[in-house]
């Protein structure tokens, strides 16, 4: 989702402001005598617009992507599992939706949170015994952009801070900031098959931290905390008493070797509100329902967050009913296999792309364990011809029509991320290009240390 | 909308904060080494959460409503037309939505500000010579709720005040005071067709003022303006260069003895930002399908506050895909019978009210010309027994079963609102309760001041 393209300013007209002279009407008014009058017009957007600002966006923008015209293009940038036609949602998600069309019961209004029955039918598909949950601890939203939006809106007031992942989902810097919430970034460390460096993350709490948001799996790295570790996170959440905003969009999409454990499971006193929805595991972001799962057991966050999350649910008035009207049959009725069929798919694109590149001198990628991604470190030593990561897929996308992000959109330079839900001839043409491309460019360290010398 | 039940809460526990004392983790830490370290869980919502603040929640919610155990409860309180089955969609409408998940075509991320094919299509219905619109002139939104926050969130810095109608729908001031904008109240004069007291309007505008927000047709009062009218509202935004947010959700939904001019096609200096959707026209409120239409034909937005708008929308991504995949269908297919039928029955429901309660001594109401409502003048001082509007249809709910919202909602005293989408029984049944309560409870003028000179 992070990456696609905005089909806006089609006019090339510069960013004018015009001063348009209005004549008054003749009657009364004295220019003098007018309290406040604006003599022109000059409207000028505000400064949360101003602050509302996508990184990717600008990096992206300012890239100079221009594909070889004579190789087919294949984007290995877009976030959306659902451009290439190759994963389909199944087709329990789409006859839930006629059949929540066809009942006539959800045309109308719902509450600002979400029917009731549809909180009830999600709070009973994520209940577990560890982590209970009820109607009343689930707010349907529009899409899990904006339960993060509501979770922060919350939590955090403008001077405060929070911490977020690097490299991470840039939509955490772009919320806090257009709300006056400052970010500080917790490092993960790719050797470490990007677990936190839990001692720096622990050095940035300070007594203005409104919240840690852990985002697991992950969206760049496709890494999946183990149980020991996301213990350990909770213990430093309990240390400095901050809440966690738990990023689980991407729950339960972890591949057949390894396991998901909703952070909630695993703490009964650190307040967590899990943000999650139905865009990745179901195949249909564009359908925008998501949700907050509120986890209290101690009731910290109390009937006072509980209330100010309702309150601004009222802004907007929540997702599309029909989408909530069939969230009961999605969550029911969709057959094991489609998970599985899924997440079998997604394991193999990652084994064949990790492979082959981890055989091309030059590429470190990070294999992943889960959600769609896969992180790639470019050894610069060995690419003496490129600045940085931009220059690299810039070039990338010029010389083989390959289009990936690179990792400077996620704040981490010298890595790029590739999706790897293109159907599998497309990721191994690919991974294919990228060779061709490395060869070409890699110059062997004493080469490039001569290179110096003379 | 303004008015549904929220349906949370269920718990009465008091809204407490607990102390949870976090027994520190063996290794290293010392208290009075640890920067900043929180001792204890105070987790507390933000300011714009405590800000943002619906005043019809809490005006209903303290209302004493117990109805009247031997009468049916008719609520005439709701603005949602599909609450009570006579109102439904159009079949056209559905079976686009049907048309749209089959095709499989949407279900992945459309742009922020929504397909380009869609918004050519809104486009397309709203363009008129005299105020052309482009596919750039739309921004799609989740909802007209969504359209106005985004509009107020790139004109209004906090500090900037805009203008708000009094009575008027209670979402203008509760987004503004939660993005600490402040609001002044233009009135609107019952005796005269709810026009705008320009006078006072003009009064209130200051360097401050960042729009004024138009709602034609309105919500509370029905009332639609003139061409001569509107006219002059522009003239006092031309004057003091004041752009204009028209809230015309209720667009086109006129009775058939006037006409609705949408106010872009009256002016061409005036930049306007006209916020609409499918919620009433099209009888679907809860699919969240909501628009922006830029009309700025002198350029005084410009691409900034274009760019704007579409960063604000990055927040959120935007409405539903498969509702914005089936507006071009809705848009060209939905008969027009469907359009006269649904006005034709809100026409004659509203002559109905009108009429069975002008008949009632101590009532006067405001004949409508749109939309969906009737505001209703109580002449107080003939009912001595009730302090104001909140305790006379308190008391209307505890002794007939009608729930009519007190127009104190709308910051309009001493009126109250009927809400005109109920099936024609009721409304005649509601009618002739309404008139048993009144004489119930009428005193005629020289009674009360008999009563007074004892
Ligand atoms: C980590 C992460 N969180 C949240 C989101 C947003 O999800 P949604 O499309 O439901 O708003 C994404 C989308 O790419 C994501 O990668
Ligand atoms: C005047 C007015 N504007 C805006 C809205 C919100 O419309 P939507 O449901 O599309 O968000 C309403 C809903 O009642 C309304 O009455």
């Amino acid at each position: 989702m992070d990456s696609y393209v905005i089909q806006m300013n089609d006019s090339n007209s510069p960013p004018a402001v015009l001063d348009v002279h209005v004549s008054m009407s003749g009657r009364s008014s004295v220019p003098g005598k007018m309290k406040g009058r604006k003599a022109r017009w000059s409207v000028k957007p505000s400064d949360m617009s101003n602050k509302t600002f996508n990184p990717i966006r600008a990096i992206v923008d300012s890239m100079k992507v221009k594909p070889n015209p004579v190789k087919t293009m294949i984007s290995l940038s877009i976030g959306d599992p659902t451009v290439f036609g190759n994963l389909p949602t199944d087709p329990e998600v789409t006859q839930a939706m006629k059949d929540a069309l066809d009942s006539g019961k959800y045309n109308g209004y719902a509450p600002s949170i979400g029917y009731l029955s549809s909180r009830e039918e999600v709070a009973s598909y994520y209940h577990c015994p560890e982590a209970p949950l009820e109607a009343k601890d689930v707010i349907l939203t529009s899409g899990c952009s904006q339960a993060i939006e509501l979770c922060l809106a919350v939590l955090a007031n403008p001077g405060q801070n929070i911490l977020i992942p690097r490299p991470g989902f840039s939509l955490y810097r772009t919320l806090a900031e257009s709300m006056g919430i400052e970010v500080k970034l917790y490092n993960l460390l790719p050797e470490k098959s990007w677990e936190i460096d839990l001692k720096q993350l622990e050095s940035l709490i300070d007594e203005k931290t409104a919240c840690l948001i852990i985002n697991n799996p992950s969206n760049p790295c496709g890494s999946v905390f183990k149980k020991s570790h996301l213990q350990k996170i909770l213990a430093v959440a309990a240390r400095h008493c901050v809440p966690i905003l738990a990023d689980e969009i991407y729950g339960d999409m972890v591949f057949s070797d390894c396991k998901y454990e909703p952070l909630a499971t695993l703490s009964t006193n650190v307040p967590i509100l899990s943000c999650g929805g139905l865009a990745k595991r179901w195949l249909v972001p564009g359908w925008r329902l998501g949700w907050i799962l509120i986890h209290d057991r101690k009731d910290i966050f109390g009937n006072e967050i509980r209330d100010g999350l309702v309150k601004l649910s009222q802004r907007i008035l929540g997702p599309c009913t029909i989408v909530q009207g069939a969230l009961k049959s999605i969550l029911r009725r969709t057959p094991q296999e489609f998970y599985h069929d899924a997440l079998g798919f997604l394991k193999s694109n990652a084994d064949l792309c990790y492979g082959a590149l981890a055989a091309i001198p030059g590429l470190k990628p990070v294999r992943p364990s889960g959600a769609m991604y896969l992180m790639v470190g470019i050894e610069m030593e060995h690419f003496p011809e490129f600045e940085n990561d931009v220059e690299f897929t810039e070039r990338l996308v010029a010389e083989q029509s390959v289009h990936c992000l690179p990792a400077t959109c996620f704040e981490y330079p010298n890595f790029f991320r590739v999706v790897i839900t293109v159907p599998e001839v497309m990721m191994l043409e690919a991974c294919s290009r990228i060779q061709e491309f490395c060869e070409q460019h890699y110059h062997s360290a004493e080469g490039s240390q001569e290179e110096c010398d003379k």
